[in-house]
C-alpha cells in the first residue's frame, strides 16, 4: 500500500494564496469574518486565520489549519472571538512545510505597539521582504514566523509615527511587490491596496458597518452591499465616524492581475465593474473564433472551465455536455489497492461519462496548462471511454513565468510552455489539437476591445509575457533571471 | 447565536438510503471497498461500515459515521481490515437518531452461525420487518439494532438449511418489499435482487475478482469492467471457482425504480443498459416541448438539474447559463451572525451570478419539488438578483406519494403535490410559471417510447402515481392509506 | 526507536476483571453510575458501559474504551442517559484483543425480549460459557459479542417466563460459575450473587434510592450508607416499592475469594464486615512473625503493599520508609531513546531514593509474586542505589494456579511458583532472603484464628491451593489438567 | 447538573511554577528531554514544550497544553523533533488564562539573532518584567507572548555582543529576580542561575552527553550520573569540547528556596546535597518534639505529608497509618449529581478509612496550610468516619507573604496564616489542636543545626518571614506593601 493525494490536480495549477476579509461595526463580528473567510476558501484551504477586538477582553485570535467550516463553525471557539470589528485570512502554505511551527506562519499577524496593538493579513507578496528582514533582525527584532507579512509588523514598531495608520504608511513605503491589506486597530478598520493594484480588494456596507474583502462573492454570503473597489494605492481607514481615504503612495499606473479573472476568482464575483463568469463565457466565444474545430461535444474540465465551455459550445454551434462528472465528496487521502489500477488518482476525483463520449469527437475546455501533467491524465481517461477526437482548448495563453505577486507557481523550467511551443506540447499531451487562447484574445474577453496596449499594459500579465511591473528583488537575489536578461 | 445547518436543501430531496458495493478474490480487499463506497458517496452520507474475511485473522469490522473519505482511508483503520473479500455498505440515518446507540445500526451486519459466519448489507426496505421482528423476538432471538436488515440475519441463524447460500433463500422468502443485497461468508460473495429489482445492483470484473455495486460508477473508480445487472429476483453465490446464478423467488414482473433516473444515480452510471445523463439529458428535451417558455436563459439548480437544463436549452434555443454557483466548500454547520441575515442558509450553499441574472426572463431547472421550501428560497435569490421573470421546469412528475422502498420522503401530507395543483403549487412559490414533466413524458426520456404502460408499469413510479408494487405491511399497520383506500 | 509500555508491572500482577454498580430512585441515575464506577476503576480499567433507563426515551447506553473520568465526565454523552435507574460497568479487555468490534464485548449488555428490555453486567466468569453458547447458537442466536455474559440475556430470552427476574432464574440456573451480577429492567434493579459468593456484592441506601456495588468504597464516594452484602446465592429485586430477596440456586457452603483481600479491593472497602486495610495490615504483622530478618529499613513497594510493610514494621519495629517514590502522572507508552537506558521501563513508574536505601539492609514488602519479572527489576534497582542487603517478604502464599473466576493470570507454567520452590525463586530473583506469607497466616490475618479448615475451606483460594470450588468446565475441555489430574 | 474542578485541593496549594531540562551530545535528544520533563512534572501540569535542533532541518519546535505523557509520547510528534541538542520546559499557566492564544505564553522561547536562533526556557520569575517589556516596545520590539521569559530573548536580540552567550550575559545583567535558565544554541547548552540561586538547577552526565535538570530525579529517570548543581550566579556553556563556567553577576550570598524543601520538589531529589525526603522526615521528628499529643494514630494528608507522618510516628511512638486513601485515577471534571452529596469534590480525590479511624484520636500530617479550605475538609471527613479527636501537624510555618520568584501563590489577604494567629486558624477550622512548625525547626530539619541566621538568612523564607531577597519591582508598582512598608 501507499498513500497519494486525492487531488491529483492541485499540483497542476497555479494556486492563489491569500484571502483577506475584514468587517468593523457589527454585532459578533467574527461569525461575519467566518462567513467572509468561507466564501473565499478557493484563495486558500490550508489554514485560516481571525483576529477581533472587544473593549473588555482586548485583541483575541485563532488560527488553525484546515477548511474554515471545520474550525470556525464551533460555538466554543467562535465565543473566545468578541467584538464588533475583527478580521481574518485564508491562506495555502507556501512554503509546503506545515510542520511543528508552522501555525505561526498563519495571518492574520497582531503587534503591540505603544500606543496599543494592531492586526494585519494580507493578499500578495512582498518582493523584498528577505531583505528587510534580514535588516530587521540585525537591528534586534525577532521574528514570529517566516512569513514576508511580518516585516510589516516590525516595520510599524519601529516607525517613530505616533498613530497607528501613520505608522502603516511609514512601513508601506519601505516595501514594494503586490499586497492588498485588511488591518486593524481596537477601532478602525484599515485597507490598502498596492500602488499597481495587483490583487483585488472591495468595500462593501453592511446596515451600519463596514466590510473589506478580496472579493465581491464575500459580500454577498453575508447579504452586504458592495460599494465600489479600494483603488490602487488607496489606504482607507474606517471607523465609527465613518470612511477616510488616503493616498500614501506615489501613483502609477494600474497592472490588475490578468489571471484573477481566467482562474482565481470566482465566477459570481465582480472585479473591475465586470462579471467574471461573463469573461470566461467570452473567453470560450474568442477560443471559438481563433481556434474553430470540427466536433460534436464541447465539455469542460471540471469545474474552472465550465463558462468558457458553455462561450465556446454557444459561438461555434457545437452541442454543450457534462462529460467529465466531478465526484463532490472528494477529501484527502485514500490507501491504493495493492493492486494496480491506472491512474486512479484522477478516478478519485472525476470520471468520464462513457456513454455520453464514446465514438465523440470532443472538445475539452480547460483553463490554463501548467506542467500539463493534468492534460495528459484527461485525454487518457477520455481516450479510455472511447472518444474517437480530443481537442483541447485553453482559456489562458501559455503559461510561461512565475508569479511573484502572490501565486504559488512552480519554476519556471517546470512550466510546460516555457519549454515547448504549441504544436509540441499538442504532440506531448498525445491530442488532435490544442490550442490556448491569445493575450490580445484575453484581453478583449476581458473588455479590453483594442487588446494589449503592449506600450503600457493595461494589466499584469507577466505569467504569460515575462512583463514584470514591479522587479522581484529577493528572487533576483536568488538569481531568478528576467526576460530582458536571458 | 443559534445554529442551523448548512444543507439548507437537504430537508427538501428526497434521499436514497443506501448503497452496497462487495468484492472476491482481490488483494486488500477493503481497500476497493473503501473506493466503492467512496463513489456510492451520495447514496449515503451519514455512515458506512466494511466487513472483510482473511483466514488468519477470521471477520474483521468496523463501522463509522461520517464521510468514507474521513474514515476508511486511515491506515491504522484498514489496517485491521485484511483478506481478499469484504462488503460495504453507505447509509443515511433513517430514524433521525444518531444516539448513543445508533453506531450498530450501521450495516453491515453479521452473524455466526453453526457452520460459520455472514455479513450483510442491503438497500432497499423490508417492508413486512416489523411483523417478522416481534415474531421472532417472541421466539428468543435478541435484536442488535433497529434496522429493518437485522431480520434476515435472524431468519437466517434459525433456518435448518446446512449452508449459508440455502439459509439466505430461506430467509428472504419469508420479507417482503424492495431489497439489492450484497452478502459474503469466509469464502463466498453474494448478491440479491428482490423479485420486482426495484433497487439497482451491478456486477462487475476486476482481474480475476468479482464486483458487485448499486451502481457502475463505482466500477470505474477501481477500475472494474462492467458485465451486467444482476437481474431481478436473481441470487447469484460468487467464490473462486466462479459464478452461479439462482432465482429463489417467484417471478414477477419487474418495476425498476423510475426516481433513479431522475435523482439518486450518478450521471455517469448506467441503468438499464441506459446512461443516467442522457435521460436526464432527454427529459429536458422532452420538457422543452411539453412545456415551453419565452425567456433569456436557462439554468441549472445545482447540481442535479443541469443535464435537463442543458436539453431544455438545446430543445427551446434559449442559452444556457450557470446563473447560480454552487460553493463547494460545503460543511456542516455556521453559526449565525447576529443580526439578521435573510436565506443565510441558501447563501452557504449557493449564490446568484447577480452581473448575468440582472434583468433577464430566466428558466430554472430542478430535478424535483418536494415541500416545496427549496424552491422559494431560490426564487427569492434570482428576483433578489434583478430577474425579470422566473419559470421553473421541474425533471419529474409531482411526487404525491412517500417511497416505502429505501428512500427517506416526508410524510405524504408534507409533500406539497399532495396538497396542491400545479397552478396552485406555481402560486405558492410565486413564480411567473411552474411545470412538471407529465408522467408519460419521464417514461419517454428514460427510454420507454410509448410513454407509460398503465395496464402493466414498465417502472415503479409510486411516488408519483401511489401504484404501489408491494404492499408497505408494516406501514399499513400503522395507519398509511393506499390510494385505492383513499 | 522503538515503544513499550509504561506499565511495566501490570503484566506482572493478577488482574481483577470487572467491577459492577447500579442505582435505583435516584435523580440523573448516570451520575451516580460513573461516580461509583470511577471508585471502582481499579477493578477495571479498559473500558467501561453504563446503560440508563426513562419513560420519556427508553433505554439508552454507552460503551466506551478507557477510564471512566475521560468518558463519563462530558456532559454532551451524560445527557444522552437520562433517568432514574442505572447500572454500569468497569473491565479489563481480558482477551486482549481491542480490535474493530470490541467496543461490542463492553458490558452491561442489553436485550429486548417480548415483555420489554433488559441489561445487565457481571463480575466473575460464566465457566461454562463456551458449551451454553455453542447450543444457543446451534439453535438460532445471534452472539453480538464474545464475551461470557452475554449467554445470560440469550438464555433469558428463549425462556418461557412471563417476567425478567422469574426468567433471569431460569437462565442462572443454567449456568456455572463467579458472577456478582447488576442488572435492571425499566423499572427494577436486580442483583445476584452465586451461590459461592466468590466475587462481592454490596447493597446501599442513598436517600430513598438504591444502591448495588462491587465495594464500599463505592458507596462513600456517593455518599451511600452501607447497609449489607448480598448473600451468596442470593437475588435481590428492587423497585419503587421496596427491594425483595429470593434465594433460587441450591445452597452451598460460600467460599469468597481470599485475593480480594489481597489485592483487588481498595483499602478502604469492608469485605465479610472486615476493613481490607486492617486485614492487609495484620498480613504485615503475620510476615514478620513467620519470616523476621535483621535489617535496618521496610519499604512497601508502592501502591499495594503500603499497608503490610507498615503492620511487618510495627511487629518486627524496623523503622518503616518510603524508599521507592511512584511517578503519579503515568501514561501509556514513551518512545525509548535510542541509547540503552537500563530499566527504563521501571523508572518510569518508580525511582529509588537513593540517600534513603544506600547502605541499607532492605526489607521490601510486596503483594504478590505472578511471573517474577516486577521482582527482578525492582531488585536491581534497590541493589543500583546501593543497598546493603534485599529481603523480600510477600503478602501472599505462592500463586501457583491460574483463576477462572473472573481474575486475569497467565496460563500455569508462566507462574513463578508453579515451577520453582521458595528457595529457587530466591535464587532466580537473586536477593538475599524471600519469603512468602503461610495459608494458614493469611487466612489467620483475615480473621479466622484457626486457620484454614482444609476438610471445608472458608474462602476460595484455588490461586494458592489448586482447590477450585468450581469445576472450570471450558477449561478443562480445552484441556487444562485439574490437580488431582496431575 | 454543574460542573466543579477534581482536584480541590489544588486551589490550595502553592505551586511551583515551572520545570526546565535540556541534553545535549545524545542521540534523540527529544525523547531524552520528553522523559526529563515527565520526571518534573508535578513542577507544571499545565503545558510543555520542546525545542531541538538538527543540522539538516534547523531548529524544531512543539508546545503543547496537557501532560508530557499525552503529548510528547507520540511518534508522529517526537519525529518533527530530531537533534542531539534539546531543551524542555513544564509550566502552569500563571495567568489562568488558557485562553485562543496562550499556546503562544508556553516556553521555551525561540529567538532568530543575525549570528543565528537561540531557544530559553526558565523556571523562576523576572521580578522587573513588565518596565522591561515596557520599554523594549517603546523601542519597537513585538512581543509574542505575556510571559516574562520574552523579555530575555528581546534584551538579546538588540545586544551587540557577537555570540549568543555574551549577548545572553548582556541580557541578564538586566534582568532581576529567580531564574534558573536552560537554553540553547545549534551547539551550545546553557546553563543559568541566579546570584542567589532562589531556584535548582543540576548538572548531570549521560554517556558522553550532557544534561541540565532542574531536579535530580529528572537525571535518575534517564540514567544520568548526577555531578553537581550549578552555583548561584554561575553560566555553564557546554558543547562538544567540553563544559566552561562562568560566573557573570556581582556575586551575592546564596538564598536557596526553602519551600523546595518542604514540598515543591520531589522526595527521591536531592537538593544542596541532602536528600528532600530525609529532610522531610525530619521535619515530622522536629514537630513531634515541638509540638507532642496523646493520640492513637499518625495519618499523613496524602500524598505529601507522608514522609513528615513517618517521622512525626517514629519520634513519638504514635503508630503510623494510610488513614485517608487516595483514588489514583483522578481526572479533571465529573458531573455533579443533582441531589446534594456534601464534600463530593473530597471525595473524588480522597476517602477516609473509616474502618481505620473510627474512635481513634488521629494526628493529620500535612505540609502547609494556605487559605484553609483543604484542612476543614479533610477534618470533616474524618469527623464524619468517627475520629474521636483531630489534632494537624503542619510540615511549615504559617505561610503569610506572597513568592513572586516562580511560584503561584494566593494574594496576601487570601493567605489565612496573614489574617489569624495560630489559635484563631485552630478554632477556625475547628479542630482539637493545630501546630505549625516554627522557622528554626523548619531550618534544623533542612540541616542548619543551628537554626535560622537572622542576620543573614541561610536561605529565602519570605513566603513565612516576608524577608524578601530581590524587592519585587513590577508588584511594587501595582501596590504591592514590603514588610518594612507595614
Amino acid at each position: 500500500m501507499r498513500h497519494f493525494s486525492s487531488h491529483p490536480f492541485d499540483d497542476d495549477k497555479l494556486k492563489e494564496e491569500c484571502g483577506v476579509f475584514g468587517v468593523v461595526g457589527v454585532t459578533d463580528a467574527a461569525n461575519f469574518v467566518a462567513l467572509g473567510m468561507h466564501a473565499l476558501q478557493h484563495r486558500g484551504q490550508e489554514a485560516g486565520g481571525i483576529i477581533t477586538y472587544a473593549p473588555e477582553g482586548g485583541f483575541s485570535s485563532a488560527h488553525r489549519f484546515g477548511l474554515v467550516r471545520d474550525n470556525f463553525t464551533r460555538a466554543s471557539l467562535m465565543e473566545t472571538l468578541p467584538g464588533t470589528i475583527g478580521i481574518g485570512h485564508v491562506r495555502y502554505s507556501t512554503a509546503g512545510s506545515k510542520g511543528a511551527t508552522a501555525i505561526r506562519d498563519v495571518q492574520p499577524f497582531f503587534g503591540e505597539f505603544a500606543m496599543g496593538g494592531a492586526a494585519i493579513a494580507h493578499n500578495g507578496n512582498i518582493t523584498n521582504a528577505e531583505a528587510i528582514r534580514r535588516e530587521l533582525i540585525e537591528r534586534g527584532s525577532i521574528f514570529q514566523s517566516s512569513s514576508d507579512s511580518e516585516c510589516i509588523i516590525h516595520l510599524m514598531a519601529r516607525s517613530i509615527q505616533k498613530n497607528i495608520p501613520e505608522r502603516m504608511k511609514d512601513a508601506l513605503r519601505r516595501v514594494e511587490g503586490a499586497f492588498s491589506i485588511v488591518a486593524m486597530t481596537r477601532t478602525k478598520l484599515i485597507g490598502v491596496r498596492d500602488p499597481l493594484g495587483v490583487r483585488p480588494l472591495m468595500l462593501g456596507r453592511l446596515g451600519d458597518g463596514w466590510v473589506l474583502s478580496s472579493e465581491t462573492c464575500a459580500l454577498d454570503i453575508i447579504g452586504a452591499e458592495f460599494l465600489r473597489e479600494i483603488e490602487p494605492g488607496e489606504m482607507v481607514v474606517i471607523d465609527a465616524k465613518g470612511i477616510e481615504s488616503f493616498h500614501p503612495f506615489e501613483p502609477k499606473k494600474p497592472r490588475f492581475c490578468l489571471f484573477e479573472h481566467v482562474y482565481f476568482s470566482r465566477p459570481d464575483s465582480i472585479l473591475g465593474g465586470r462579471s467574471v463568469y461573463e469573461t470566461r463565457h467570452q473567453i470560450g466565444v474568442e477560443l471559438a473564433i481563433e481556434a474553430p474545430v470540427e466536433a460534436d461535444l464541447v465539455c469542460p474540465v471540471p469545474d474552472s472551465g465550465t463558462p468558457a465551455a458553455i462561450g465556446y459550445s454557444q459561438q461555434s454551434g457545437i452541442p454543450f455536455a457534462m462529460g467529465i462528472v466531478r465526484n463532490q465528496y472528494m477529501g484527502r487521502t485514500f490507501i491504493e489497492p495493492s493492486e494496480q489500477i491506472r491512474n486512479m488518482g484522477v478516478r478519485l476525483k472525476l470520471n468520464v461519462n462513457r456513454a455520453l463520449i464514446a465514438g465523440k469527437r470532443v472538445v475539452l475546455v480547460d483553463d490554463s496548462v501548467v506542467r500539463g501533467t493534468t492534460s495528459m491524465k484527461i485525454k487518457e481517461m477520455i481516450l479510455d471511454a472511447g472518444a474517437a477526437e480530443v481537442h483541447f482548448r485553453i482559456a489562458s495563453p501559455p503559461t510561461m513565468w512565475p508569479c511573484f505577486y502572490g501565486v504559488d507557481t512552480p519554476e519556471k523550467e517546470k512550466l510546460l510552455a516555457s519549454r515547448m511551443t504549441e504544436d509540441e506540447m499538442c504532440a506531448f499531451i498525445g491530442v488532435d489539437s490544442l490550442k490556448f487562447i491569445s493575450l490580445g484574445g484575453l484581453y478583449r474577453a476581458a473588455g479590453e476591445a483594442g487588446g494589449r496596449n503592449d506600450a503600457s499594459p493595461q494589466y499584469c500579465d507577466a505569467c504569460f509575457s515575462g512583463d514584470y511591473p514591479v522587479a522581484p528583488t529577493d528572487m533576483i537575489v536568488k538569481g531568478f533571471a528576467l526576460k530582458a536578461a536571458e
